[in-house]
């Protein structure tokens, strides 16, 4: 087995409508999911408000220390709308409009009411220097600055221009998870889950409890680059937990 | 009216599996919703991963700068359940059994199956010089180290434990925030929106769009620490939708 590198990403969840408690977030988990599967490890996220400075000094935080960088909110076109400005300040550039997204949203605009107004114009504004992501879903494109990927907050867009890069990005191995579920409580089974994790170095195995249809259980989460070692360890796991007499769910809840 | 100075708080959010897209968060929202009430403003959260130097890091750079921190997740029975000794290295302390941790410990197991095991025991360590927050859903408690409040993963847990805290706290005043809903698209209503947060010095309009029923609209979130405000830019705002000839969607959706 070659030795591979790990390659990480971090995500800016923008918006004062989070944070206020407003909007449940639909987008970490679909962004992280995503990344997964292009080989990339999510290693952090940060949700910051709709300010300047603190989207500018997040966004500079976090470009440097990891592969990429996503961010999700605030390319609309009203005027709490300031990731690009943010963004464009970060990097020490200015604002353009840039030609090919305005040809996209003269194009998408044409025959509807009021047409390429100057509040959907905003959304043609890019840092300079930046190249646009596709938006099959509504449009308005995406945005990349070198290894900032700048996506929509609407999470059916963010979704749409994730689609439309998968299989672009370099990445690693994907992580498999393999999830043990049983009728254990996890303070029950802890011996058995270190001893377990230990004996299959390369792997790490998480606990979570529940409770469903009157009983508690938990679910027993196996992770690794490697599938057929997180296979062989969610295997080991299973048989020492019905040798010890705890009722399996399958696959977990 | 006296200048009143703005609370604020942190919230770290511990957990691979959130990470990893397996488990969508819920703790933001419900956090986020209950600073408010007490006043305080949620400034910023970080999720990350189950590691003790990026939890201790985590844990010092906000600690510092806001008045408080709060977090959640880590705190379970398994080897996966780092928080405390995460946050007690940042802290600069040792790990102990907390004495009345153990007490409530031995009391909630006392009639349950293998009672206060190792794993259990577990769940009554705490940094040196931490108190304890009652937990009056499931016995463990939670731990409150300075301005650090650490809070179970588990939803349900969390916020009954939020519960036990309510009025507790210092704080201002809450953000009071008015929903304004209408048939209308964000990008035609954009300029009427700017001009009505221009003549309203203290409010803050957020526009998000929504489609629903087969049709486009927008929610209009108004949000200011003076509640008349709040209201009377409401008002307003209604007032100038209607008078456009936009369809009012009564309390937004």
């Amino acid at each position: 087995m070659t030795e591979e590198r790990t390659w990480t990403a971090a995500l800016v969840v923008i918006g004062d409508e989070i944070l206020s408690g407003r909007t449940q977030d639909k987008n970490v988990a679909k962004v992280a999911t995503w990344l997964n599967e292009q080989g990339i490890r999510l290693a952090e996220v940060r949700i910051v408000p709709d300010d300047l400075d603190r989207i500018g000094e997040t966004v500079n935080a976090l470009r440097a220390t990891h592969d990429y960088l996503f961010t999700t909110g605030g390319i609309g076109p009203t005027h709490d709308d300031i990731t690009v400005d943010a963004i464009a300040a970060a990097f020490g550039v200015p604002v353009i409009v840039h030609p090919q997204a305005r040809a996209i949203l003269e194009d998408y605009y044409r025959d509807r009411s009021s047409g390429l107004n100057p509040a959907r114009l905003r959304m043609a504004r890019t840092p300079q220097g930046a190249e646009l992501l596709p938006n099959p879903y509504s449009g308005a494109p995406g945005i990349k600055m070198e290894n900032v990927y700048i996506l929509a907050g609407v999470p059916n867009i963010a979704a749409s221009m994730l689609e439309a890069l998968t299989g672009k990005l370099a990445g690693g191995r994907p992580v498999v998870s393999v999830t043990v579920g049983a009728r254990a409580a996890e303070s029950d089974v802890a011996d058995m889950l270190r001893e377990t994790e230990a004996a299959h170095p390369g792997v790490a195995i998480g606990s979570y409890p529940f409770f469903k249809d009157g009983g508690y259980g938990s679910n027993f989460v196996i992770r690794s680059e490697d599938g057929e070692l997180a296979k062989s360890c969610g295997g080991a796991l299973s048989e020492r937990l019905r040798e010890a007499g705890y009722e399996p769910v399958e696959g977990g809840i």
